[in-house]
């Protein structure tokens, strides 16, 4: 029995409990290597690392309120997650990172090589996973995206430390990054039910919606979280990542306040106490209150797309997972 | 007209003028990105450099000797080549390497960052080119032969440093690294011509063996080159490579030459002098001319697949090709 003090997610996943032990089963089968045991040592490390599957929910969820029985729901879920978990891999190389979910990433146990090769190895098991589905418009959707994901962080890459980073290109970002993998979770799911075109426009917008108010949020708390959220607070600052908040603060910056980003963003030049000064000026300029209201935004037109649907516990559920990610700064 | 001087790959090149002109013209068309300029800056340094397309040619050749009058030979010959060169821009990063095809690589001239994303995005690409033939066999077989490159990679970067290396995990890597991506090249073009299984096999076999027979070479031109062949000679010694030379070396060293080979390929000590002994006892061994042997082996199965298909100008340009691969060291 769902207990309404537990988290969307673990209701979900409490939901789909079957066919998340088929997806984890898949998952398990797919990253083995009979030849490359490095393999499934990397990607145990992600796979198992605590991850909320997130994004294999998204499609199983989508795809059973759409009525849906199976069983190819299950190898689309799989593919997602291991898109995700590929891109994770890669990320973790370019940002150079050192965390990744609370622990050390796969780059620093074991080195930058085997996140290269094993990403990319994850990459082709997702596209032979979702070809066994043999439905050639769920593999146009698929392609589709991993193509925006990666345009997406070479975008990022030419965007970072470039202060005349726009909202647009922000969003452009932010679509491929994050919202690309979350509305073709969605859309996979209606298209492999047979839903009307009306319908499948609906579960894109909703996960399109939903990853960027995910990563708006993702990107505030950069800024304005706690350890508890498992980042590390200022992170893009030190990065010299150009996130909405510092997008939005620049704008509204005078000729001192200009000259401080140009020197800690641009320049890299980054002393004491300058993340400190650069919290002030985004909460002076409301920056941070302007991004909340932005993420709060796209939550709204992700609940009416999902509301378009017809009623059912999972498109309640959906509807719900929306609400707590923004939650987390409502 | 041809001149027999000419080498057989420019005499493919002549013979699919048309059909290469198309490749190219579909490969800058997809290679570019309406938000992200940064991606045909980092793949033109590359597709443009002056590759044979040798891996493109398998495909046109094998789908025109069957046949084929097209349109998605065109599709599957830039699929191949951007799979190709997805796998060359995350092999510089892995291999750390300065120079491919005698200029600075795109890792050196960029930055690795671009390398991995710029080659997940040609990766998405060629996938996204691979739907669009609706040929879910050949969908199969080119999302299975990138598995098997990554397999192959990674299995690789275990193996390096390795003196335990047996041959037949040299072979695995070799399949993975490069004939994997022949033999699917040469395989898909049956595949998209609806050839039968037996002609689809030979084609596939002579990929195959055409890929390991090229690979052998170069590994021993790593010992055995000039720096005419754009190699750095001894690139795998200073990287601690076991490739067959090695392999064939160590089996047959002695106490003292055993720990050598400790020395420098596990322990990295390297010296002043140290690949001129390499290249003395990899002499002494015969593991050149051992390692030739095989190359030409291999090129002799090749052969024999490819004799098995009905007579044609290309299906013979294709034997001299084979013949021209091993040439390099008859």
């Amino acid at each position: 029995m769902l207990t309404p003090s537990q988290k969307p997610h673990e209701r979900l996943a409490e939901v789909l409990a079957v066919e998340l032990d088929q997806v984890n089963a898949l998952i398990r089968d797919r990253m083995a290597s009979k030849h490359a045991p490095r393999i499934p040592e990397v990607t145990a490390h992600l796979v198992e690392a605590g991850g909320k599957r997130l994004r294999p929910m998204l499609t199983l969820a989508a795809a059973k309120l759409c009525g849906y029985d199976g069983p190819y729901h299950v190898h689309l879920a799989a593919t997602v997650e291991f898109i995700h978990t590929a891109t994770l891999l890669h990320d973790d190389v370019v940002d150079e990172s050192a965390k990744r979910r609370g622990r050390p990433t796969a780059n620093l146990l074991w080195d930058n090589k085997s996140s290269v090769l094993v990403g990319d190895y994850l990459f082709a098991r997702a596209f032979q996973l979702m070809t066994e589905t043999e439905n050639l418009r769920v593999l146009n959707i698929l392609s589709d995206a991993s193509a925006t994901i990666a345009e997406g962080e070479v975008l990022q890459l030419s965007a970072a430390q470039d202060l005349t980073t726009s909202e647009d290109i922000y969003l452009q970002v932010v679509r491929g990054k994050t919202a690309a993998l979350f509305s073709a979770a969605t859309e996979v799911g209606g298209v492999i039910a047979g839903r009307p075109a009306n319908e499948v426009q609906a579960l894109f917008d909703y996960g399109d919606a939903l990853g960027i108010s995910f990563q708006i949020v993702d990107d505030l708390l950069d800024y304005w979280g706690s350890d508890a959220t498992g980042k590390n607070i200022g992170d893009d600052f030190r990065e010299r990542k150009l996130t909405l908040p510092l997008i939005k603060a620049y704008a509204k910056a005078d000729a001192d306040e200009q000259a401080f980003w140009k020197r800690v963003i641009e320049k890299g030049d980054q002393q004491e106490g300058d993340l400190e000064h650069a919290l002030a000026l985004l909460n002076t300029h409301g920056a941070l209150e302007d991004t909340r209201q932005e993420a709060l935004a796209w939550a709204a037109k992700a609940k009416t797309a999902m509301a378009s649907l017809p009623q059912s516990e999972l498109r309640d559920l959906l509807i719900d997972l929306n609400d707590y990610v923004v939650a987390r700064v409502s």
